[in-house]
């Protein structure tokens, strides 16, 4: 959202890779299963509740199974939407079989696997092109900064601890679909509003001891900030999925390995704040304009 | 349709020339007006009733307008469906205006305008990238050549003759959409299955002294050769398009002046029968395997 050229970029990007990987597996190895990771961001927030991939509807006296259409808000979801869409096409003439993961946002900095080493932990975005709302709480109540909620923060989406992830990937990999059959699962374990994720991330952070506030912020992005929004997650379960749930303890484990890197996330502290607007209208310095500051 | 170099190139080419166009609007005249072209292939051929771009929907007991679906059937078609989704982002967060065209399969040489000067005819493609199946029929015709129906001839589509694009085209820009309005027109005349317009071109040349036959071929693309098809299309007649209808002097002005040229055409025979699959299994050489051949 940056500009033209990181738009154009983060899509050719995209396509160019995807594209090369279908052809590939079309020219070489027809039979492999291709995991892509998209993202739950890709179907956006209808007023309908969100199928895996594609529904059943009525229209006119006829009915036909389509695909979910698609209503991103970004022009990097934009690219998941083309690579689908590419995807969808090249499983039906060239008889690929692929599953198209609906990834939603991932909150974690290790599983249990990791503990030994903590070179193996994984990488922590809080910028925010890459950063995610848990990911910048969690960083903000680590250096005592107030958890900023853009706009209502009544924005919903669905979320999935790391362990989990790893747990649907494997699930994914043992149960591949039928050849040339373009499988949509959606991947999440529970939905939360912004506004609870702050709540989370300050109970959590209150129990280890830091005085943790909230507020909100004049929402960068172009967004509905009150929605419906009731996505199905019914493939995963039966392959075997079981979430986990316990989203307070994962945000527990991320503030504790966060809190070894306070001076570096402290040093970076800009960062927590966005320049870039949707709109295009400003491109503002990083400042705090709070719109108003609470305590829950 | 090729291979993975002429995919990736004719996506990033359409996808980086629209974001560019996108971007130049929100950044310096965001009040123009883009019509984009577009395609009725975008829409692919689904069960149902195509409407213009988006369409009503029930599903699980709440209603909502979302975007029709598209399943195109081409890396080319869907480097047109990435810039509508582009597009209709654009629209929403940049607050442009646009009209997507999803243009029927148009045909014609020339139109009154032009024919002052033989200089001024459009460009005719009859190879099996660029030419469509009118053109490809009439030049078949014109060099005695069987008009190739490629499978079972049953695929339906919308067409338009040129003078009833400058028509509509001349409509849309006298009645641009609202601020922020993405909006989807469908443009065609009338509908048509390949057997259909095969016939119409026979009996045509026919009048005109061509002793014109009919040839199934084996049909490169992967395709319903079968199926539903019923696009709106009323918003153009709404602002006042009416029709000419007459698609059998079309035909018959197409071939006049293609005449001139029988000699060029004859010269690139080989141009007229395909040799690219869409399933990339087979690159044939040009030759003419019929299936069967029949006069009607």
């Amino acid at each position: 959202m940056m500009d033209v050229h990181r738009s154009i970029w983060t899509q050719t990007n995209n396509i160019t890779s995807n594209l090369n990987i279908l052809w590939a597996m079309h020219e070489v190895c027809p039979q492999a299963h291709l995991i892509k990771l998209g993202t739950m961001g890709e179907y956006g927030t209808p007023g309908l509740d969100i199928p895996e991939g594609f529904f059943e509807v009525e229209f006119r006296g006829r009915r036909d199974r389509l695909p979910f259409p698609r209503q991103p808000g970004s022009f990097y979801h934009l690219s998941k939407v083309h690579d689908s869409h590419n995807t969808a096409f090249a499983c039906k003439v060239f008889r690929l079989r692929a599953t198209d993961v609906m990834q939603g946002v991932v909150f974690g900095t290790h599983i249990a696997e990791m503990n030994v080493d903590p070179r193996l932990r994984s990488r922590l975005d809080f910028d925010q092109c890459f950063g995610t709302t848990i990911n910048r709480f969690c960083c903000q109540a680590i250096i005592h900064h107030p958890l900023t909620i853009y706009g209502a923060g009544g924005q919903r989406r669905g979320y999935l601890p790391l362990r989990d992830v790893m747990q649907c990937l494997h699930l994914i990999l043992q149960n591949p679909p039928a050849d040339g059959e373009y499988r949509v699962i959606n991947q999440f374990d529970e939905c939360y509003s912004i506004r609870e994720l702050a709540q989370l991330v300050q109970d959590v952070s209150r129990e280890l001891g830091y005085a943790t506030c909230q507020t909100h912020y004049e929402n960068p992005r172009i967004e509905a900030e009150s929605h419906h929004y009731r996505p199905d997650r019914e493939q995963l379960l039966q392959l075997g999925y079981r979430p986990h749930h316990d989203v307070k303890s994962e945000i527990r484990i991320m503030l504790n390995d966060l809190a070894q890197h306070a001076e570096r996330i402290a040093a970076k502290r800009d960062l927590l704040i966005p320049d870039i607007r949707w709109d295009g209208s400003r491109r503002k310095s990083a400042a705090l304009p709070a719109v108003k500051q609470h305590s829950q």
